[in-house]
Parts: C-alpha cells; sequence; structure tokens
C-alpha cells in the first residue's frame, strides 16, 4: 500500500479532493475490458498539464508506479493497474483548449471523448477520421496511448496519422514538447509518433493537437452477402485493386453470422451466407453513385449471393443491422471473449481465415471472426469459459497457433487494440531482441526509474 | 586522414573495389547542394545490408564518421562530410527487392530513384504519392533521411505516411527491423518514424517497405493569376475551407514573377498580375470536372485577374510553363540561392508573405518566395552574391529574423528539406531544452560513439 507519506505528497500537490484511496474508488478503478483485475493503491484525478507534471515528481520522488487511465475501454490491459501502482484517471482533464478551422485543427486535453472532437469539427465541414468502435465514449488519450482506429483506416489512417503534436511529461517529471501546429514540419526526431502508440509508458500526454479534414459531404453503403469466407475475401481483393478507395471494407465470417441468427438480425440474409462485407463509400453527394458502381462491379464474383446499396440514412442503419448485432450477439455464446485484432497481409487473408476455421475445429472452441478486411486487420474472438480449465488451456493453445501464424503470413500481433499485458508474451515473436533491446533503451531515456505504466507493452 | 589500418579494414569488410580514398573521388562528393565544400576521407559504395553491417562494424571499431549519401541532391548539408568523415554513397544499392501490388507495396533498397519507384507502382496501377522536385534523380533512402515531400503532400502527405518498416544498421553495427507490412501494426515503439526524418543520426537505413496507393486516373490543372500576394494567399485560404482537397496548391509571389520575365514564361500572364497559385486536382476522369468547379468557385474573390483550367496533359504542360521555368530564372538574379523552406499555419501566410517584403526592403535583399501553400511550406529564397560580405552579413541577419517570425507564427523551420548542418543554430529557437536533451539521449542509444553523420541536426 501506498505509504501516508506518499499520500500525503499527492494531496499537497493536487489537492486532496483529487486522491482517492478508498475501496470503493480502488475497486471502480481495477480493470479495463479484459478480464483480470488489480487494485490500484489510489487513484488520482488531474485537472491540468501542472497537475500531471506535480504527481509524476512525487511518483518519481516516492518510485510509485502510475497506470494512465482514458476510458478504460481497452482490450489489452493497458489501463489495468500493475500491483502497487497509482491510476492516473484523464476523465477530469476534458478542455478543448484551442479549435482553429481555418488551419483544420483541434488542440484537446486527454479525457476527451473521441466523439466529442468529430462532433466539434463537423461544426465547421471538418471532420476527425479514426473511429474507434468505443468512440462515444473512449478518451483521445487513450487512443494516442494504443493508436487507435476503426474502419475508416482504410481510406483515412489511424490515431497516429491525425496527430500533429503533443505535449507530456516524462517519467522523471519534464515536461515536453513534440511536433508543430502544421500539417509539414521536419525539425529534430519524430517524438510526436513515438508517444502515440507507446502505450502510455514514454510520457503521459496531457495535449494533442490533431489534424482534422473536409467532412465527406455524404455516405453509401454495400451490404454484400457472400456463400463462402474465401468468396467474401476474394472479393475484398477485387475491391483493392480497383481505384475508389472505401472508407469501410467489413468482414463477418460464417460464426459470426451464426452468432446474429438467434436475435433476428440475419433474417434478410439470403439461405446460405456464409460471410458478408459491408461496404462505404463517402465523398460528395454528385460523385457516391460512382464511386459505388465502382464497387459493386468489383465485388461481382463467384459465391456473390446478394448486394444491397443503400444511400439514405434509414437505409443504411437497415443494411448495417447485422453488423451491428453482432458485439451482443457474441456475448451469449460464452461469458469471456479472448479478443485478438491481428493483422495479415489482405492477400493472406483467406488462407488466415481457413486457419482459424482449422483451428477452432481443432481444439473444440467457437471462434468468431470480423474486422477491417481492407486492412487485412481481423478480430478474432475466441468465445471460452474462464472457469473451464480444459477449454481455457485450449485456448491458449489456439492462440498461440494464430500467433505464430500471423507472424508467418508477414502479419503481425496487433492493429489497433495495443500489447498492454495481453499479447506481452508474443512480442519476442514478432521483435527480433536488438530491436526490442533499442525500444528499453528509449524507455529508459524517458523513464528512468520504469514508473510509466509498468508492465505494458514490453515482454518480461 | 583516415589511418592505413582503418582503409585496410574497409577494403577487407567490402571488398577493395568498394573503397575509394582518391583525391577525384573524395572531390567528387565533397558536397551537396548547399554551397559548402568538405572532402570526406574516403568514399564506400555499400552493395548489400551486409556491406553496411561489415563497414559500421569498421567505422565503430576505428572511430570513424560515417556521412550517409543518397543523391546529394539536399539542400541543407545532410549529405555535406563532416571533417574527418567517410562518404557511404547508397548508389549501389538501388535493387527493388519485391513489388506486391496484392497487398499495395514494395520494398527497395535506399538507393533507388525516387520516381522509379511510382513508375514501378504505375505499371500496376498504383503510385507512390511523395514527389519531392528532385524527383527524377534524388534516392528514396535520402527522401527517407530527410522525411521528403513535394506539392501531392497537400493531398497525400509526405514520406513518413507511406512508410510501412524499415532495415537498418545502428551506430554500433547492430541491424534492426521496424515496423511491418501491413497498413495497421502497432507492436512495439514506431521505430519506423522515428528514423524517417533522423537525416540518418540513428541508423543507417537498408530497406524500405512502402506502401502504395491506387494511382489517380487523371489530373486537371488551374493557373489562377491575382493583382496581389494578399489576394492569392486569401484564396488558398478558400481552397481549404471547402471540401475538394486539391492534389497541388502552388503558389508563387510577385518576385518570382518579375525573375520569370526575362525568360519569356511570363508573357501569357495578365498585366498587373503580382501573384500566381498552380491548383490541381487528380482523381477519375469523370468526377475531376465536378472538382475543378469547386476549386474553380473558391478561388474566386477580390484580385483574381484570370484563371485558366487545363484537361489534357499539352495544355497542363502550358499552364505549367511559369512556374516551371522559376528554378532557372532565379540562378540569373544573384549566383548563390539561401533556400529556406519554413511553414506556417495556412492562415498566417499572407501576414509573413508581407513579413518577407518588409525584411527583404529593410536589408536590401533580393528574396523570392514561392511553395506548398496548401501546406503553409514557403520556399524562401535569399539570392545573394557570396563574396560580398555586406550583403551576406544582411542576408543572415534577415534569415534569423524570417526564423523567429516563424515561430512567432506557430510555424516550423522545415517543411521537408530538413535542418542538416544549414539550420543547426536555430534548432534551439524552436526545441525546447527537455525536449532536445530527450532526442540527444535517443540518438546516444542508436549511435553511442556519434559515428552516424556526425554534425547534422543537432545544435552544437
Amino acid at each position: 500500500m501506498l505509504s501516508e507519506r506518499a499520500l500525503a505528497a499527492f494531496r499537497s500537490a493536487l489537492g486532496a479532493e483529487r486522491v482517492f484511496d478508498d475501496a470503493a474508488t480502488r475497486a471502480l478503478y481495477a480493470q479495463d475490458e479484459t478480464p483480470r483485475h488489480v487494485e490500484p493503491d489510489a487513484v488520482l484525478f488531474p485537472t491540468s498539464h501542472n497537475d500531471v507534471v506535480a504527481l509524476v515528481r512525487v511518483a518519481s520522488e516516492h518510485r510509485i508506479g502510475l497506470t494512465p487511465r482514458g476510458a478504460g475501454s481497452g482490450n489489452v490491459g493497458g489501463a489495468l493497474p500493475s500491483p502497487g501502482s497509482v491510476v492516473v484517471s484523464f476523465e477530469c482533464m476534458r478542455r478543448v483548449l484551442d479549435f482553429d478551422p481555418d488551419n483544420r485543427l483541434i488542440v484537446v486535453e486527454p479525457g476527451v471523448v473521441t466523439e466529442e472532437i468529430d462532433r466539434i469539427a463537423r461544426g465547421a465541414g471538418l471532420f476527425y477520421p479514426p473511429d474507434p468502435g468505443s468512440g462515444a465514449y473512449c478518451r483521445i488519450g487513450g487512443n494516442l496511448a494504443m493508436n487507435a482506429a476503426g474502419p475508416r483506416a482504410i481510406k483515412y489512417g489511424v490515431t497516429r496519422d491525425f496527430v500533429l503534436g503533443l505535449r507530456g511529461v516524462t517519467g522523471s517529471g519534464q515536461e515536453i514538447r513534440t511536433g508543430c501546429r502544421t500539417t509539414k514540419g521536419v525539425t529534430g526526431y519524430d517524438l510526436t509518433r513515438l508517444l502515440v502508440g507507446s502505450e502510455g509508458t514514454l510520457a503521459l500526454i496531457t495535449e494533442a493537437t490533431l489534424k482534422l479534414l473536409p467532412a465527406p459531404q455524404a455516405v453509401a453503403t454495400l451490404r454484400v452477402c457472400f456463400a463462402s469466407n474465401r468468396a467474401a475475401l476474394d472479393a475484398v481483393s477485387r475491391v483493392m485493386h480497383q481505384d475508389v478507395t472505401p472508407c469501410a471494407l467489413e468482414f463477418m465470417d460464417h460464426r459470426a453470422i451464426d452468432a446474429i441468427r438467434p436475435t433476428g438480425a440475419a433474417n434478410d440474409l439470403p439461405p446460405g451466407t456464409r460471410a458478408l462485407l459491408m461496404v462505404e463509400a463517402d465523398g460528395a453527394i454528385q460523385d457516391l453513385p460512382r464511386q459505388i458502381a465502382a464497387l459493386e462491379k468489383s465485388l461481382v464474383g463467384d459465391g456473390l449471393l446478394d448486394m444491397r446499396s443503400g444511400f439514405t440514412r434509414d437505409d443504411i442503419t437497415l443494411l448495417w443491422t447485422a453488423r451491428k448485432s453482432l458485439s451482443q450477439a457474441v456475448k451469449q455464446i460464452a461469458p469471456l471473449k479472448i479478443n485478438e485484432d491481428v493483422v495479415v497481409p489482405v492477400s493472406q487473408l483467406a488462407d488466415f481465415v481457413d486457419f482459424i476455421d482449422h483451428t477452432a475445429a481443432a481444439q473444440r472452441l467457437a471462434v468468431v471472426s470480423f474486422g477491417h478486411a481492407g486492412n487485412g486487420n481481423l478480430h478474432v474472438n475466441l468465445m471460452v469459459h474462464p472457469d473451464d480449465e480444459d477449454e481455457m488451456a485450449r485456448a491458449h493453445i489456439a492462440l498461440e497457433a494464430l500467433m505464430r501464424r500471423v507472424l508467418e503470413l508477414g502479419g503481425t500481433l496487433s492493429g489497433e487494440h495495443g500489447i498492454g499485458t495481453e499479447k506481452r508474451r508474443f512480442v519476442p515473436l514478432e521483435i527480433d531482441p536488438a530491436t526490442l533491446d533499442i525500444m528499453r533503451a528509449i524507455k529508459q531515456q524517458f523513464d528512468p526509474h520504469g514508473l510509466l505504466n509498468p508492465g505494458k507493452l514490453f515482454p518480461d
């Protein structure tokens, strides 16, 4: 537990009303979306950059680990407290510090909710492209820590591509400023993108300058049903071989479709549907028919069962019914979802989905796969019963096999969720020892006492 | 000079035919596009990744500085040998190691010419967007070192945005591999973008995996004449306030137009033209008229004198005549061009160009400005006589004033050329001591003996 001296120092730095060490608060901040549960020694609620400098200095003096936290909506334990650490919750730092439509940028504190940024931008005809599934409640600080993304990444890129500059505090309590306010800038090392995706292990981010783009006038949607996974994924390859880049290219496998059947959300899919693609285009209203026609043309091929388009809000909502019902539906399969977000080259997707099928059969597991097929980013969900030791053991065998296969195919362990605590053991399979050594050496420069988000990202 | 032992070690590592220390070769590799001239002790021509590992190990053992070099087309002394160093020329490492259109990527060695990458991509309906002015002869290794860009950056981004992964050799001769082959990936720290733009000071890049995009079907061009700089730059702001993003938005000021008058290239500009914009759109053939109409609409305003559009290759070439004649024309003003590529927020461009005018008048200097206005990236060219000590002193006063003004306006010292030797002294104006300390600490981890491109990027 935190010493009385350390607790007093935090209280003196932040004000007593910003430091909680009662049992209820500690229990509330003991987990993220992973099933693990570790109570922090206390929870801190800084309200400003200066608060963060002050609290890091206390932590540094008393050698207390800090677990930064946005909304706690991460999937890999990034916000899971390490034993003996103190949670730094950024939820009270949610000011928009500057909104500058003339220069297409916004400066926000880390506690601002991601969709709020997009909403503000749209008020001036702009938008913030990264759209993680948790956008309605996740906070931009977590997005920055994990380099979050979503369906629009295929056309617009990931969080990293929309960060112009950062302000932060290193593990020794030193303020740093990275990047700039302009869309081009090459002065010094690119610390901005070094911090993005570093999972809070290098610095606590206190301000982010984000790039905005002109909002597309409209969206149009295709829902495309196929007789097999391979037929759908061959269609994905064809989409990626023509010149209209969709703003979403989402895949659901046959097990995902089976999962939604009990909800009724699959009722309007043609019989024999074993895979689904959701394909969206955005842009100028008068250009959407051209884009949709080109996408439709590329989607036609063996195994296509049905293709429906929607151009109005109501039609689009209807087409997304099957896909949107998935998250709730999979929860019925088993109480625990082990959610991996691996990436393979697009041309390897069909083979990889076959491999998932074989692995699921061999290990007698329920595995539901869907995801951002245009980036080769698949969410492989192993649905398990945490109390069934035998099933859990088989799940771990399957996971290891999947990770190895991903890397054999030229892929990567995570596309948008990050490493956190959950994938640490697999990191040495992807990153060679010399490169990992350099990463550790960089960590040491930013955080000499290893206080920032201990136990994350690096293997033991 | 290099010791006989060191020379012998390089010869033994690379083969004698890859190591030159004769006077003629040393003279040939003594400079880049800056006016400085420093002869290296020798020039090495590695032909493979393993050659680079071998030569760095020799350099490390003998504590010899290495100056990496692509085509030597840089503007800031990035490839200028530091005294006592050995040039590592990558011109013999120009293999395309993999071209994978299915996954929209290409893997190249650093000596491949930038336009060659684009040419290969276009053979499969793809393209490589970054288009530095030197694209026909510069090499991708130099582009990676400096995070090069060009007109298309406004729509597509800069070199950094097209690098998926790298292979390189640190200053201690250690091979590292960064990034991945997929468009998403968040495993470990983003060393890829840390190396891009690090000016060869962290590692020598031996392979780069680059992202490609579907090639636009066609391009259309507007040449727009204005009565004043401010009128043109107000139009730039209007373009950035609507939703068609052009693939070029280039500005020429009144002094640039004056410079091309003697060549005849300004003959078809209307009388009174004091600023010029070149605006391009690209995309599907059937969508170009819509894009051009939207751009034209936004360009109309006070001070507009003339607007011409071109949709065919011949018409487009004709419209670019004035702009393309500029590089040669400015050389007639004075023998030496001090070429700064500062960036200011787009909304500050007009004020900044006014400031340039005042500074040029106050210091009695010929200053020609043009550049990538859509990114706020201006090329400010001070045309001077290097033997005129008084003029050179005034140029240095003007430069310092310009840099300070850029930073006051929220800008950055360089948009695409980098820091090299030429802008080192200004770096502390932009980057605070703590952040610079972190950069130096990172450098120390990659290159403990300070052998990689010594004397670049960091202030003394």
